[in-house]
């Protein structure tokens, strides 16, 4: 039996939306699950001196994120529209999918809420997007309530906590055992590496 | 006929080490010819407000990228140690690859040089490491004397200069008619488009 691949991911970030949309392929591929973890990286940001995305803060190495995710996507035939705010705000949508605790929806509501976002250019922070998502992991509209619940805001929290314990600094991240891999030109080797171990 | 692959380097950069010690084997097997471009990415880093490698500022970044060079080079079979101190002063091994006008030399002095960086973590300041990686390209040891030459200064000014106007924020870079390619992850993207216009 494989380990699990810790896949954390960043619903704001562009990268982790390559990955939310291949890794279940991979891992079904090599016999290996995956352990879906929402985060925020805002706080991971904020203790490095940034309040918005690096990508904002460092134009010519955003001008290059756009156009490597413009020839990334059209590779793997994914649409691609530059959602208006970047970043967009994830709060909403990280809660939902830590109150979401079905691994197979928290994934279903991550793969729609990113192909919402970097598929279609939507504002994830709506309510109506963040209800469609929901739909298309099988929950009622009104579930998008559970991002007030004191539990789940807590829960989040929570999990920014645990990824800075595990020193992670950006997103997707995937964790095996005690080895970090980041970026989705890292995923095939977590999963090897979780075969291996 | 191909279009050649442009690859800038920077000697201080751990990454841009995996990118020379591959690239012009990958590049016979395709067909495709390389053009080295030494530069340094201190002005670069500078306007981004940077005094340092982002490494050194960003510590988290800095843990993941020396056990991801510890995992690359093992499985690519390439000895590793980590310089000391970090970065590396690289401004006059930078003004030696600018000197050297033969690119088969100069390809073989950047080879030597980062072989002695990250490889056998010697110190790529010194003169005496300096004259053996000259020695390695065939050139004598007072050949750098050139280091001091003012056309060679203005030169490797120049690098930077055009680094800029080709928008690049990082090293290893590729460049390949308009498309420019990021990482030692994208080198085979960057040879693959150089045979695909």
């Amino acid at each position: 039996m494989a380990a699990p691949v810790q896949f954390w991911f960043e619903f704001a970030s562009t990268y982790s939306y390559l990955s939310a949309m291949r890794i279940e392929q991979l891992a079904a591929d090599k016999g290996v699950s995956i352990d879906w973890q929402p985060f925020l990286l805002g706080p991971i940001f904020a203790e490095q001196g940034w309040n918005t995305s690096p990508f904002t803060i460092y134009p010519a190495k955003g001008r290059y994120m756009w156009r490597d995710m413009e020839r990334l996507c059209a590779a793997r035939a994914l649409p691609f529209q530059r959602p208006d705010p970047f970043p967009q705000n994830s709060l909403t949508a990280a809660r939902l999918a830590v109150a979401i605790t079905s691994q197979d929806q928290r994934a279903a509501f991550t793969r729609a809420v990113y192909m919402a976002e970097f598929g279609e250019g939507h504002d994830i922070s709506a309510a109506s997007t963040l209800t469609d998502c929901l739909a298309a992991a099988g929950l009622a509209a009104d579930f998008i309530e559970s991002s007030q619940d004191p539990k789940v805001k807590a829960a989040l929290f929570e999990q920014s906590s645990r990824a800075k314990d595990l020193d992670l600094f950006g997103a997707p991240s995937f964790v095996v055992g005690d080895e970090v891999f980041w970026g989705d030109d890292r995923l095939l080797d977590a999963i090897n590496h979780a075969l291996a171990i």
